[in-house]
């Protein structure tokens, strides 16, 4: 039997070489989750579906929130994205939002126990936009402790659920170039924190620079234009 | 300035106890907190309004979810909700759903993390109704231990999350008398895991049972009608 794994996906790069990583890498059959809590880009919602079709997960389910949850960040419009940041820069941006990891992560598990999978693959990475709490492997460890302790199909030993952050020790460059090597089609994906009506990359976020950087010293062109 | 907490608020009788230790007994600002899921009883939204009112909540959201998150749950008309069960039985009811108390204390810790608070209330109770993994001291703890890395007032130092389950270690009697000794209007309350449409109990599902032994217990009288 094909193990299965709860893999979250945004529409954009990383979640994409993600689940490239379970379904093509490992074998596994991805049931992938996107939400939708009124963000700026629900453009990235038809990026995911596209991208999970691609890819031949099982499954993509959109799972509705409260907008509410991302109040006052600037990726709903509560604030301005920033535009040309020091890439480098400390501290936390401003398009954190409270929680939203350990948000998204709750719900694929309970996603993961409904499904039975033992695995839930998260886009993290702590290399190039270390700002963001709940993107470091410690708090991934700590959730991943908790999911044992919170679930019916651990607590009865039927499950150990592992959380699987494959790009979290990779550079933007590295991640492309992981993705390249499995085929992933790059035109599908959307990464721009700031996108026009019809879609179109900003190219000044943190985002989409990252993002251009990351082809760039990979060595290939991205197929998303401008 | 008073310290504020978040308060997850069911509408029923153990988070109405919850509510008044935080705000009457500790005198916080309660920030409370309910969902709605489409679950079977949302009667117990309307009860949860009343609650937070008469005991002086600061405030009271309530947050959709996705219906989807208890699905197949008997709570939410996927099954049953089982009558006249033997109490002391071992094993997680059919009332469990996947997750929910990792999905609304994440929500919870969102909001924490929104308005200021340091503290998040819960009415988990691990002695009458133990067969809920999510409702066990080692699962709050170990929530605890995540939400302290997973959010940006933590790590930046400003805030440490505490959760709070005050009757986690109380009998149903126990909470019954701490409650009226707090003032607590049980009449605006409901426990009932199928009422009527008009928000009657049913007198004969797990929550029905356990309450009345607990009023019984107490030596009082519930003003709920059947």
């Amino acid at each position: 039997m094909t193990s299965r794994a709860v893999v979250l996906l945004s529409g954009g790069l990383d979640s994409a070489v993600t689940l490239a990583i379970a379904s093509r890498g490992r074998g596994l059959a991805a049931s992938c989750l996107s939400f939708d809590y009124g963000q700026r880009h629900l453009h990235e919602l038809a990026c995911a579906a596209r991208v999970a079709s691609s890819l031949g997960a099982e499954s993509h389910r959109v799972l509705r929130l409260d907008p509410s949850i991302v109040a006052g960040s600037a990726l709903t419009g509560g604030a301005d994205v920033p535009k040309d940041r020091d890439l480098e820069s400390e501290g936390i941006p401003s398009t954190y939002v409270p929680a939203r990891n350990t948000i998204f992560l709750a719900h694929a598990l309970a996603e993961a126990e409904r499904v039975g999978a033992e695995s839930i693959f998260i886009g993290a990475n702590a290399v190039d936009y270390s700002g963001y709490p709940d993107c470091r492997p410690d708090f991934l460890e700590a959730f991943e402790f908790m999911a044992n302790l919170a679930t019916k199909a651990a607590v009865e030993g039927r499950v150990r659920f592992r959380i699987e952050a494959p790009l979290l020790h990779l550079t933007k460059a590295e991640i492309v170039m992981r993705g390249a090597g499995l085929g992933v089609d790059f035109g599908l994906t959307s990464s721009c924190y700031d996108p026009s009506d019809l879609g179109a990359a900003c190219g000044a976020c943190d985002s989409c620079r990252l993002r251009a950087r990351g082809f760039e010293e990979a060595g290939l062109v991205d197929p998303v234009a401008r």
